[in-house]
Order: C-alpha cells, then structure tokens, then sequence
C-alpha cells in the first residue's frame, strides 16, 4: 500500500481517476470507431443499432442513456437514420405518444456485421491484455457505474440509467 | 471461470468492453463536469489548464493529447482563453514557431481551485468505491492505456500518446 498516501509533488493529471477512465475508453474505441465510420456510420449512430440488436423496439429514452447522448439530439439522429432506411419508428400500440424504434431488415445487416466486427474486436483485445478474458475489468467498470449511479439518484442528464444498463448483464 | 465462454445469447451491449469504459468514464465525470461549467469553463477547457498545472509552457501538441481533442479544434479553443486572460501564449525561445502555452495569474488562481476540488471529489468517490484509493482501477487502466497505445503505433489522431501521458504516474 506504498501508494495510499498522495503525494502531493506527484503530476495530477496522470493519475487523475477521471483522465484514467477517459483515456482508456478514448484509446480502446478509437480503432473500432475508425471501422465504424468506414461504415458510413457516426458514433452515435452505432450505438443506437447496436442497442436495437440487444432490443429491437426500444424507445429513444432507453437508447438515450446507452448512447449517452442528450434526449433531443438523439430524436434528430434516429429521424436521420429513418430517412436512410436503417431503422423505422412507430408509435407503441399501448400509448401512441410514445415512439419505439426498430431496425429495418437493411438496418439488421449492418448492425449485425458491425456487433460481429465488435465481438472480434473485443475479443482480440482481451486475449491480448494480460491473457484475459476481461471478467475482473467488467467487472470493476460495472461496479463502479452502478456505485456512481447509486450517489447520483438525481442527476438529470442521458447518463442516469447506465448502471441499470449495466446491471442486465448480471442477471 | 464460468464467465469464460462467452453466452451467444447474452446482451451485447451491457458486456462490451468498450461500452462500459465509456459508460464509467461518462458516470464517473457528470458530477464533477457539471462542477466545472459552473466555473464558466467547458471541459476541454478544465482539461487544458489542469494540464498546465503539471507542466506550465506544455505546446499544443501535448495539451491536444491530455485534453483528447484534435489540435486544430484546441487551437481554436486557447485563443479564446487567452482573450479571456486564462492562459498566454508565446513563442519558444528556441524555435520560434513552437508556441507555448502558459497559466496567467488570474488562469493559475481558477485551475488551483479546480483542482483542488477534483482531487477532492476524487477522494471522496474513491473511498465509498470498494473502500479503497483506487490504486488498483487505476493501474489497471494504466496497463489498458499502454497495451493499446503499443498496438497502434500509427494512430494519427490526438489520442496517439495517451500511454505515455499515462507513464509519467508511475515514474
């Protein structure tokens, strides 16, 4: 524990717990993000058919929080992404103010050649990072969403749900 | 193990790797970069002048790796700070068109509280997660950073030496 104590001549930034976690997801998805665009996707855009894969049909509040994008911006991707034949929106049958979204059979190809990519990807990536199958950092990432969401029962933003999202991939 | 062979039927998105660093990255950071534009500053602002609090006189260059956004949107974004007296620039002595980017009086008062309040807010979050200080997510996270940045010798893009940013912390 010879690091418990700080020092405080040591450099912030670098062992920064915010800079760590943004670094890290900036280096692990930049590769693949590349991949994503040669697809003529954006990031966002990625995210919400990879979500649909999961759960075809959901409403754009749900994609919101796995996006992590705000509420607003989100409606004008998926109206973006309709237009372009990827996903098609209908309103739910039980309550038409609400409006759920569903891959087009053109939006479930690319989306399952893009989770098949991500999957390998993933997969390279863990066997070569200390011969792992990435149980124990998941499994950290996981505890430490759902830690933050617990403390921040309040906050407003696209960002509230991620532990409840999180925490699927438990049970 | 029993988490070894991966489930075909599990939920992707929730057990990628990629998405729960971003998701953590994005729950651990609300908070504190709501803290921040009630400063006035947006975060690649915050993350410039804490940068410059580890090395004041840092170029461009080295500011658009920490804060990772591309060199020319940075560019952009420190004239604006020096306009509004946050930080200066000048040439280097030595190589004249090298510009150095250095904290103003007004600049260093701002980043010192800020970073005061994040090391805080750091601790704080740390000593509720797991109990700990966080030495062991954070050098997990370190090992994650160097193992990408070796495999991708060639990225061109701001994120290309996030490991060795991540390396001075453990000199």
């Amino acid at each position: 524990m010879s690091k418990t104590i700080e020092d405080p001549k040591a450099p912030f930034v670098p062992n920064y717990l915010l800079y760590l976690l943004a670094a890290a997801s900036e280096a692990a998805s930049a590769r693949f993000h590349s991949h994503v665009r040669t697809r003529g996707l954006r990031v966002p855009e990625w995210r919400v058919m990879a979500c649909l894969t999961d759960t075809d049909g959901s409403m754009v509040t749900e994609l919101a929080r796995y996006a992590m994008i705000e509420q607003s911006r989100l409606t004008k991707i998926i109206i973006q992404m309709d237009a372009r034949g990827l996903v098609s929106r209908r309103s739910d049958p039980k309550d038409g103010r609400r409006v759920r979204v569903f891959l087009t059979p053109q939006g479930r190809t690319l989306a399952d050649e893009l989770v098949a990519d991500a999957r390998a990807h993933e997969l390279e990536l863990l066997k070569s990072f200390q011969g792992g199958d990435g149980t124990e950092i998941k499994d950290t990432l996981r505890a430490l969403i759902r830690h933050l969401e617990s403390d921040q029962p309040d906050q407003a933003d696209g960002t509230a749900s991620l532990a409840r999202n999180a925490e699927i991939a438990d049970s």
